[in-house]
């Protein structure tokens, strides 16, 4: 099988470069192909703007979502973003390496989703109607494909939980897992978390390296997330609003999982 | 009283941009003082690396935190973001306005929290003991000051409300509004949302534009999310847990507002 992993870490040489070091090895020598996005080594630009279409006229008014159907739609795409739009098609399976900032990606990733999910390829994709709000929640472009998290933060695993204070970690990583992964499509793997990772040492690392191991052999049986798919019947359309009889009066993040 | 406005668009001639300048102009006409950080026309430095400190060694291995309380600590930060944090000690008030782009902030934005926030500026504050862990959700370097959100989006206000498939805007701006903004000590005031934004025509904008500024007007008193202090006692130290007694039985983000 055939595996991205979008990787953003600046420094080669912390547990983040170790744990994907060791992702890559896994993964080959279980006979996968592995294709790494290494994106502060490969310099990758964070911000989107005009520059991403060669369509942009300098001085022309600069409309994020018509400038990227545009330039999706006719082949004139920074090229930056067609690579990266080749690999996901490419990919099998997607995994998305970060440290926890500020309790999402660091802003040189989210530059990569917002640049790489053009209009017409992870947005802005299928009919609406009565009965269809467009393919996405559950469809899309990478329908059929598997995503992950592999995630390291400072905090501890407390913090995370159900009442701890940062929030639940499946509600902290909702708008990655369910926005920007189930979105177009991706089944979305329960996360990989590390926590406390001033006290990662090498006995620690071991079991860390071994756990991951572990998710990453079991990459294709393992059950995705049951996000609810939009057009399967569980929302109204076009408010988008789960129906009465689902997930009965319970109300935030978690009424979107079976 | 002084305002920072930290707005992230790249196209002044945008919805965002139009509003910006309307919130300059309605604050200043109060007799505020304010001051605007144009990320986009500043070519804000989005992602954060080993150059943001001048202390920096080629080669040498790069921790995030570290260096950054090193540089922040002797006065070795980069200038723009020395900058940056000049303004945040300088406002009564700061308002972060942006589109929400895959259920976040825009990239650019991102990267200016990352630098800015350094390590004994924005964390890394305060003892931990028995008692406390750290000055922060609820104190630290901006206590005293308010802060807010100004959100554009391009889905329908149900699809972002209690059963909606985006999530409620309120968990949805969670990651933010609590841990980007409350950590480091702000009172948070409940968001300025414009959703549906494709089907914004004149008229339409004329209400924006009047709620917006209701909004701004009432800056100083408008009454902030009552998050809850992690020091305040609703809090197990160091597990970070809601006591018992505390939203009992209830799990979720909501329960860490009063």
């Amino acid at each position: 099988m055939n595996v991205l992993i979008v990787y953003a870490h600046p420094e080669p040489r912390s547990l983040n470069g170790s744990l994907k070091d060791f992702s890559v090895k896994r993964l080959q020598d279980a006979g996968h192909t592995v294709q790494v996005s290494d994106l502060y080594a490969m310099n990758w630009k964070a911000s989107l703007d005009a520059d991403d279409s060669l369509a942009h006229r300098a001085g022309e008014r600069f409309d994020p979502s018509r400038a990227s159907k545009h330039a999706f739609e006719n082949g004139l795409q920074s090229a930056d973003i067609a690579a990266e739009q080749a690999k996901l098609k490419w990919a099998d399976a997607v995994i998305l390496q970060f440290p926890l900032w500020w309790f999402t990606m660091p802003a040189i990733l989210k530059g990569w989703v917002e640049r790489v999910y053009a209009y017409g390829f992870a947005y802005g994709v299928g009919e609406h109607s009565d009965a269809r709000w467009g393919d996405r929640y559950g469809e899309g472009m990478f329908a059929g494909k598997r995503a992950m998290l592999v995630v390291t933060t400072g905090g501890w695993e407390s913090h995370y939980s159900a009442r701890g204070i940062n929030g639940p970690i499946d509600d902290v990583l909702f708008p990655i897992q369910h926005g920007v992964l189930y979105y177009p499509g991706f089944d979305v793997l329960p996360p990989f978390v590390v926590y406390r990772t001033s006290r990662v040492d090498e006995a620690k690392y071991l079991d860390v390296r071994e756990a991951l191991g572990e998710r990453l052999d079991t990459l294709w049986n393992t059950a995705p997330i049951p996000f609810r798919p939009q057009n399967g019947g569980a929302y109204r359309i076009p408010e988008l609003t789960l129906k009465d009889d689902i997930a009965a009066g319970r109300e935030g993040l978690g009424v979107h999982v079976e």
